[in-house]
């Protein structure tokens, strides 16, 4: 479809801030009638986010971790993901973070899907894998200052419960919508 | 459930950098360990999204919105939100975004819940809304700098689709996760 009536261009950009894990930008952009503004753009590293499955005697179940979250300031409960290591491969990421928060390996990952977590003011994509034939390792293997516990919840118990705590990560359900909708 | 072995406390917290849209913290805290660590914190308004559904003889329809995005710098197709004004109760500011890119009022907003968008960095909470009883209005009334088309969509196709373009904004995907689980 044409779209160029909704197209803004880049004119430049100037950084304003930059930490470890990000850095923000004034981006300098010309408007499709060719009016000019100034937006706000975070840059970060592209983020991973696994929707693991097993199969047991009651059903289907997702394996699924509750962490402290140190923007919201609460506790969630959420699929396993994170942040991609630099040059790390998305689907090498989602095995990583899965055997790391979760001690599972997945005998299979399959491409849900990508999208921007936050495209109004971030520049990084998330990308999300489905993992099934799960197979139990010896323990965690977390970051220095990654306290989680895993968990197995069932999927009709987080379609309902999504939007209320402990399932307040939106990320979870994006996620959870790619699985319905798999 | 006891969690206190999964909660940090915040020591002190410092402004880093500052604009009209955000602010960067960086946040002192301790770990349930006793071990303190330093993590970079976004502040920004709380964000409404809305998802308006009409009954049309072909069944149910997505009432959308296609735009241009400056942080994933793509075009997006996306159900309408945006940020909420400084003291707007999140439901008038449901009704107010509703209005403002789609030209319909709603005869009923429902809550689906609220969530963080992104609770490892940003402090802020986005609230999801379902909107019913859908009036055409006169024509849209966009902020100067936005620029979007108002499409409908049956909901099969966003389900199918989410995940690629153009339906690649995650909290699209948590809105519809939720409006699937209501």
């Amino acid at each position: 479809m044409e779209a160029s009536h909704l197209i803004w261009t880049e004119i430049d950009k100037k950084e304003v801030y930059r930490s470890r894990v990000l850095s923000v930008w004034d981006a300098r952009c010309r408007s499709p009638e060719g009016k000019t503004g100034v937006f706000t753009i975070i840059d970060s590293s592209d983020w991973v986010i696994v929707v693991p499955v097993i199969k047991t005697r009651r059903g289907p179940q997702f394996l699924m971790v509750r962490q402290w979250r140190h923007g919201s300031r609460e506790l969630s409960l959420e699929f396993p993901g994170g942040v991609l290591e630099k040059g790390e491969d998305s689907e090498a990421g989602a095995a990583r973070e899965l055997e790391e928060e979760t001690a599972h390996r997945a005998g299979r990952l399959t491409v849900l899907g990508t999208m921007s977590p936050n495209p109004a003011i971030m520049s990084n994509r998330v990308h999300f894998y489905y993992a099934e034939d799960l197979v139990p390792l010896e323990g965690q293997n977390l970051d220095e200052d990654e306290f989680l516990d895993a968990e197995f919840i069932p999927p009709g118990e987080l379609i309902r419960g999504m939007g209320k705590p402990p399932y307040v990560h939106a990320l979870t359900a994006a996620a959870l919508a790619l699985y319905l909708g798999r």
